[in-house]
């Protein structure tokens, strides 16, 4: 049985576990064994076996079944104000978020752009401004790469004073990850040339507030992109159609969607997000600006608030950890409140700045106990906890339903998932 | 200007040119520069720029203005008979096909099934009989992986006489690559064990035709798969929700949907589709059957039939390789119809039966040329040419329409797209 070895308190199992099981796993799950003669019936023809089904789609969607697994919206009519969609990470599995259900706030709703009269321009401090049309840009050489994009004022909730109750979609779903491929800004600028007093770009978009960032150009340099494409296809009209500026790992607003404008200046912009929303004040008074990074973060998505468990005995415990500094190093797993912790396995490849799911086997004993977890990455950076976050950055003196209410921003503390014998998961502080 | 040494014939580029270009690079595109006058028009404010956005959906969809990236539909009406629907690769990038646009092929339409109703019973030469409900199987430890499905017909119209015209939609429209979930098969079958007798599982779905196949026991031990999510949401109706046999690399009739039961017997059951439709008779009369394995395959996505070329100058040239055996080791492209030959970058990760995205720069001239693609896998296996997958399995007499008339499976020599002075690009065979 030393494969089912408890490695933790409250029954977490190693995590090679289930990889190497044999017999011994079997015993594990006889709950699920049943005789022939219900395996037989098992196969009786259900109402959609004994007709036509439905039409193949130009452009597919999920099954009636799936209609819950949406994102949610905090303004549905699109009032003039901001529009959040949150990501319901609770009913996703895997690393990728679907374009469909990628978050997306909106400040002034989702421009209709034509991409034919789209332009991105490069001008300010370059020894040449160009204009380009999405024709001419993907003439470029292009690259792609995973990436998490998460708002600045995800799980901002954790900085109330109590622990809000609602699933990881209300407290976590400003996150999520896919595949994008464009031209790298390094490509671009090398076409326009740098005049070397350029320390900062500011990026434009082209919704009707014309939002715009400042970014370091060493940031620009590095591995900023252009995007195009995200998943495969264009990208959404949430997400920036038909272009966005892409800086894996940092900000969310940073990343500005439906690029028109990129301008060369030696000092930032100092604009409405950046100056206002992004900026915190400190207990101490001091504020706490351009910090760009979103750094190491985890939250176990299964089991997660809202979910029930369906009785004692195995479960997976998986989850999202990522970092804006590179990949993910290691995943801790507790199931007592952080006394005790297990390593998770985490899903290869582990990729930079890209979610990583993990895993970790348990065996849950039917009682009380509250889970966790905390991601290193392989700068060798924590999640802090929950405590020393507050201490730097306060704390709001009751639930918020504002992300954005200060302190609310860049908290990457650990979250915890408590389970009664009901099997129930709430949100606890502990 | 030794960043952009032409290495192969008509324009082929050393595929370090763009990462490494500086000034040289930045004379290359002059074409698209505009003086500041005209860097500042680009500015003006467009109309969408001047109003409030549309409203963020619950389910996102993309702009109104790539209604044109669909499936294209073989019997959009659905008459009783197969329904294809085929991937648009010449409109996307990366490697991920969204769900919405993943092939399917639909042999009596997509059952809607219940997901609360639906069993999976493993059985026949087995220890223990088991039922799995899609909440017991949620609690097993699962995993992901990327790896692309392709019908064994795909790419069939290349074995006619004469080139057809048509979209790569058309062409090889029928493979695409997601991020799959769910249990490993030989995870569920530790807990029924094994009968040793057991050589075959047969993979029966739960469409009203009961689509079943035969499958090697070695290979549902090997890297089998209950597939449960695509692209991190539920299976979409086309693709088996809730639930598919994923068997990576493998053809793709046999990742059985909706599956409802996997049967261990000592022989296979010589079903329909592995005993009719996917075994073609060779020239020499003997049957080809079991093949199993897609072998090694590439074709250039970008230029392709049906987009055109705007002028000569600068093109990255862009394209899609996979194999059933494991990674990419290597793609080269000709410009010269296979004379010369330069090698392509291969973007990172690089993973085993997934879809490998190579790029390499390109200058064209504006004379006519014909570009190729071959790629090679980490077993040493390389495309063969068309001429010798002919010889092996015959010809179909002239252009046909259906992609399974014989023989008309397992197509992986390479295609070649002809660019004319007009920038016009289409099949021929070269």
């Amino acid at each position: 049985m030393k494969d089912l070895e408890v490695v933790a308190a409250n029954g977490l199992l190693h995590r090679r576990a289930f990889l190497s099981g044999g017999a011994a796993l079997a015993a594990a799950f006889t709950g699920y064994r049943l005789s022939d003669t219900l395996a037989a019936q098992g196969l009786a023809d259900e109402p959609w076996s004994r007709k036509q089904g439905m039409l193949v789609q130009e452009y597919g969607t999920p099954s009636p079944y799936e209609k819950h697994v949406v994102r949610t919206l905090s303004n549905p009519k699109g009032d003039t104000r901001t529009q959040h969609g949150r990501t319901p990470h609770h009913l996703l599995h895997g690393t990728i978020t679907p374009n469909a259900l990628h978050f997306v706030i909106s400040h002034s709703g989702n421009p209709d752009i034509d991409p034919a009269q789209h332009r991105l321009v490069i001008h300010g401090l370059v020894r040449r401004p160009l204009v380009f049309t999405l024709d001419t840009l993907a003439r470029y050489p292009m690259v792609s790469r995973m990436a998490f994009v998460e708002c600045g004022g995800n799980s901002g909730l954790l900085f109330s004073s109590e622990p809000l109750q609602g699933s990881i979609q209300a407290i976590h779903g400003l996150v999520s990850c896919s595949e994008w491929t464009g031209v790298l800004l390094s490509t671009l600028l090398e076409e326009t040339g740098i005049d070397p007093r350029a320390k900062w770009v500011i990026a434009e978009g082209a919704d009707s507030l014309a939002l715009s960032r400042s970014v370091p150009i060493a940031k620009a340099l590095d591995d900023a992109m252009v995007a195009l494409y995200q998943n495969g296809e264009r990208i959404m009209p949430g997400n920036g159609y038909p272009m966005r500026l892409l800086l894996p790992g940092w900000e969310g607003n940073m990343n500005v969607k439906y690029l028109r404008r990129l301008k060369l200046v030696d000092q930032p912009g100092m604009s409405y997000y950046e100056a206002r929303t992004y900026t915190a004040i400190l207990p101490g008074g001091k504020a706490y600006q351009f910090y760009f990074l979103q750094e190491v973060k985890s939250f176990i998505t299964h089991p997660s608030p809202g979910l029930r468990l369906s009785g004692p005995g195995f479960y997976e415990i998986s989850g999202i950890a990522y970092s804006g500094n590179g990949r993910i190093a290691k995943v801790m797993v507790s199931a007592d409140a952080g006394r005790t912790w297990a390593q998770a396995a985490l899903q290869e490849p582990v990729l930079p700045k890209a979610f990583t799911r993990f895993r970790i086997p348990w065996r849950w004993e039917g009682g009380p106990v509250v889970l966790q977890s905390r991601a290193w990455d392989e700068g060798g950076n924590a999640q802090p906890t929950r405590a020393e976050l507050v201490a730097r950055r306060g704390q709001t003196p009751k639930p918020v339903t504002n992300p954005l209410a200060f302190p609310g921003t860049h908290f990457n503390g650990p979250s915890s998932w408590a389970v009664d014998s009901s099997g129930e998961v709430r949100h606890v502080y502990a």
